[in-house]
């Protein structure tokens, strides 16, 4: 009969066959921290929250001491406090606070990494993708997907500033990230400002003569007062999720889908008292609070935010939030990796 | 070597074999007149312009002389002038004319073939798509997709008028129409009205907490002043199409594509005096000028155009648009059977 | 309070306002016999069966009164008895029987209805589609897909027949059918017989250096001993489908799909003796016995089959497979307008 | 006019601003190591090739040392020598040689992580696969994807050895490792040996009664024969790929893609004396001899080969292959992370 077998080795016999393993480049599976060990998913990463009222003015006395030329971006990153050595916030995900001052630009390049920009502060200036700038007002998204050339520009007499969202850590762990820079400062503005919104913002009205061949979003800005438009109208009208409250996603207008391949932006809005319901999945995300004051619970702790903080949720830790304000709703802006592990069959998500 | 055989045989003898085929039900492809003939697409169909001035007296008159307890619906059907003996106005769509007068319902049924409504008078009342009253104002357009139930109601004080659009001549060739009535002549408002536009129209933004199922789309309600302020704001951006200026469809937005599996809907803006480049594809289309002067020519044919006035342009018909105004604008709402043609790999488009 | 009304009008009155419609191309559609009359779908078609016995020597008689180059296809068709002016074997589909004698080329042309050829008879030759030639021996299926330029020869020193599948009513219903003489009788034999077969036939594996880019199969042989061997060891194994045995689909092997975007093509195995259960679906289907006896009740009436028979299933068609052999199994070969339902979403299949 | 800004900071103002930064878990983006820097796409994998001459009388060693008691899997790990702390091969793949003594089991359980096994060594014995058992014999790929039940069990009286390739590092790297011991040493075998290569494995006939709903290929189980087979015929009538010769991808027949989400498998000929010419991309590569013998050039490094070795080239390395006999042809199978790196839109590649 066929069963699993039972073998009693010395110790000594046992180290000189790893021993001899060991020069031939081979190893034991058996002794292998990691593998079959996890139960669960389990991210290194740890909750946690900046705070706006430490980040500001952190960002504007960078902006007095690195110029745009000694720093190709002036970021202030937001590491996770538990993954060492890289760049990451959660596992696959980065994020960082820019600032560009008046009259300066960050310089155009490029890279695999995907990049999106939530803005902060600002009273205008844009973002150039592909020669078509984008406008930057506060609550507005603009993404910047993995290849488009970009660069930063400040054209008003305010700091401009943003949380910039990557999947830097992720496309590091794949070994793709490439960056190659642009052959000048900044490129020259070969399309009108507001054209990709203009022909890919409005509604489910989309152009007929073209087809968009790239698989990130040809809509590459998404402003704040749509966004928020859009969810204070649901919120009155149905319950939406029970663990997000009214989340809408921004979708590529062209298949329905995440906005760029690795990376979906959501933004939710929870009513004056909402308290979710928790719930744990394996992708990792993170929150900026465009604005209001709550409360997410994330594996037992409490992070709690007001206005313009940014907060991360890593992969698998239950969480629930809920709106600290009677009178006010809350709006939340996030990123996470959701679409890549729908799309390597790796997704999980638990109620609680 | 292989080639071609040529055999002489008498008229008598091929007269008998041809009658002993008949016998068995069987028939010589050589002689038939429906293979191999044509070189290129051919529609029965011939262009054709309905007048509004014509369809409105009569649609008014409909309404004194038909209840909507006689007529199931109180539409004037737009026949193909050289289609004999079906329900069609191109070879595959049919267009029509339904008024519903003050505290009037048409009743609730549905029905496989999809259909679409493009408002022309009113100034309110409903359609109910499965419990949600979608409004009905001018220039909106509203879906009512294969086996939705759905029923119209006036609860205003004036006639509401539209155009119908249905694939019904297609789904007869495939002889899959099929047909319910309700068991009520209403059904009743179990949701919100405006719900599914404030959750699927708001921009490229989608609910996160559900994913549509079916395979048309979620969005059933495209308001005009969002289509005309888009084609008004992509005309002074971008040149658009040679064929047809800037032309906009009403997308599906789970999915990018045509809002139903059969029908593609259009919107598009003729500059003030602009005319196209001719161009022809085997997909036929119907028209409705929502508001505006101008020409469309079709096989060599002029059919003029103004204000509310519907025509179609046969599959393969060469034809351009242009603009008789040299000041205003002028808006052509289509919808056509492309998706098809694209789905069976038959579609066929080419420059003139 | 809404509802439907009721009006009652003279018919004197609605007669005059039916002319006057009538002088305007317009006309009422409450009194339209094509509108919403059907509770179900509903074919034109019946079933009918040809008898083998009756084809084959017809077959060869018009093998000595026609040639290939009187006739550009020397085909016998099998029009359904209820269809009346079109090439029609079911509302969509074409079944005919194709005969090329020793020495004769069918001379190559293309079109936009796609075909199918099932083998009957014959000890080689084969078709030519774009410059490779398909062998053709009995129960193989050879496609010569939408637009491929194709032509048929016989190399050997008997007659060789086989079955001929199209869409033709289908392309012509979509008013989309063109046709395309080749500059010569034949195509120059490019390819190396076999090669498509060696490279897309072999199992799951699939060539790595190219990806097919048409819509149809790569794979356009698909020879009947492999198709055999599955079968009796499929059947051996499991149940299969209630409905039809075991039944295995010709797919496209760069998709999982149908062969082709408007026919799928199926080959099934009654066990000895097996009976299966009745349903109906809206695809019709035309069948052919490659091996076996049987008989297929369809909407109550016995169509008894033996060997290389052919009949017709129509659609929405109740029906019921047995084999009348108590001891061999039976091979049905059969293709339907599946695909084409399904991607317009109109398909319905329901048990009895 | 808009530039980039330049700053003269002194060094301790900003050796103080970072330790700042620090004290809020902030720090530069402008001095961090792993942003920006690579021009390429780079693997800290190193090619390198494993011996079957030093592999098997260690996993034979292993088998007298180790019980499947004791070791869930008796596995030689064939880690990268470059990648320390991980069991990689290559930066997303991990290969290991399993060895399973006649009489024994190694027990089931399920893992996120997908498997596939090349077997190497054994007269029988099986995989069992949610209750299927697959059969093992020398050259045959056998799947045990993501979250499936598998046992092997030697039913026979010789060792089984084979190798196994798996996703590990890449869901370790996305933090979704989740592994799950079955209630039983092993499952019962609840289907017929052969029932998913009998349904799925014929060609490109498929059941027409059920459609996989899983993400990965339902053909579990891919023969030596029938891949050497088709090699053999594809070799003598196409070229294949000038970087891989003829290469044929096991692909998941109900879709034309690959086997599983995360895992690309190949099959390739190199014929005698064939030399292919350069190119790399940035996914990796873990290879294995079937039969034959060459040499692989790997960023001007020859890794020579023969039966049975196994060797690996990391991502975005330039290779070519070479078959050293000028009489035999060599089989060479391998799998790669291409699906990971395509689904997330990162995939490059280059001709060198």
């Amino acid at each position: 009969m066929l069963q699993t077998s039972s073998i009693e080795s010395s110790q000594a016999d046992l180290d000189e066959f790893y021993r001899t393993l060991e020069t031939k480049e081979l190893s034991p599976l058996w002794t292998a921290p990691d593998v079959g060990a996890s139960h669960s998913p389990k991210s290194r990463a740890v909750p946690h929250r900046w705070r706006w009222a430490d980040i500001r003015p952190l960002a504007l006395r960078a902006s007095e001491l690195v110029g745009t030329k000694q720093a190709e971006r002036r970021v202030l990153r937001l590491l996770n406090p538990a993954i060492k050595g890289r760049s990451a916030t959660t596992n696959t995900l980065f994020a960082g606070i820019q600032i560009v001052m008046p009259g300066e630009v960050a310089r155009a390049h490029r890279h695999t990494p995907s990049a999106l920009r939530l803005v902060i502060e600002g009273e205008g200036g844009y973002t150039n993708v592909n020669g078509e700038p984008l406008a930057m007002l506060p609550g507005d998204l603009v993404l910047t997907p993995n290849w488009t050339w970009h660069d930063h520009a400040n054209t008003t007499g305010k700091p401009m500033i943003w949380l910039d969202g990557l999947d830097l850590p992720l496309v590091n762990l794949l070994e793709s990230a490439v960056f190659e820079e642009y052959h000048a400062e900044s490129q020259p503005l070969s399309e009108a400002q507001g054209l990709s919104l203009v022909k890919h913002g409005a509604g489910a009205l989309q152009p007929a003569w073209e087809r968009p061949t790239a698989r990130h979003s040809p809509l590459m800005h998404y402003p704040w007062p749509q966004a928020k438009a859009a969810l204070d109208g649901v919120s009155g009208m149905t319950a939406g999720s029970p663990f997000d409250g009214v989340i809408l996603e921004y979708t590529n207008p062209s298949t329905g889908g995440p906005c760029m391949p690795t990376m979906a932006c959501f933004i939710q809005l929870l009513r004056p008292g909402e308290r979710t319901r928790s719930h744990r999945h394996n992708s990792g995300a993170v929150y900026h609070a465009v604005q209001g004051r709550g409360v997410t619970e994330v594996d037992g702790q409490d992070l709690e935010w007001g206005d313009k903080d940014v907060f991360c949720v890593p992969g698998w830790a239950t969480h629930a939030h809920r709106n600290l304000s009677a009178t006010e709703p809350a709006y939340l802006f996030s990123f996470t990796d959701q679409p890549v592990l729908r799309a390597l069959d790796l997704y999980r998500e638990e109620e609680q």
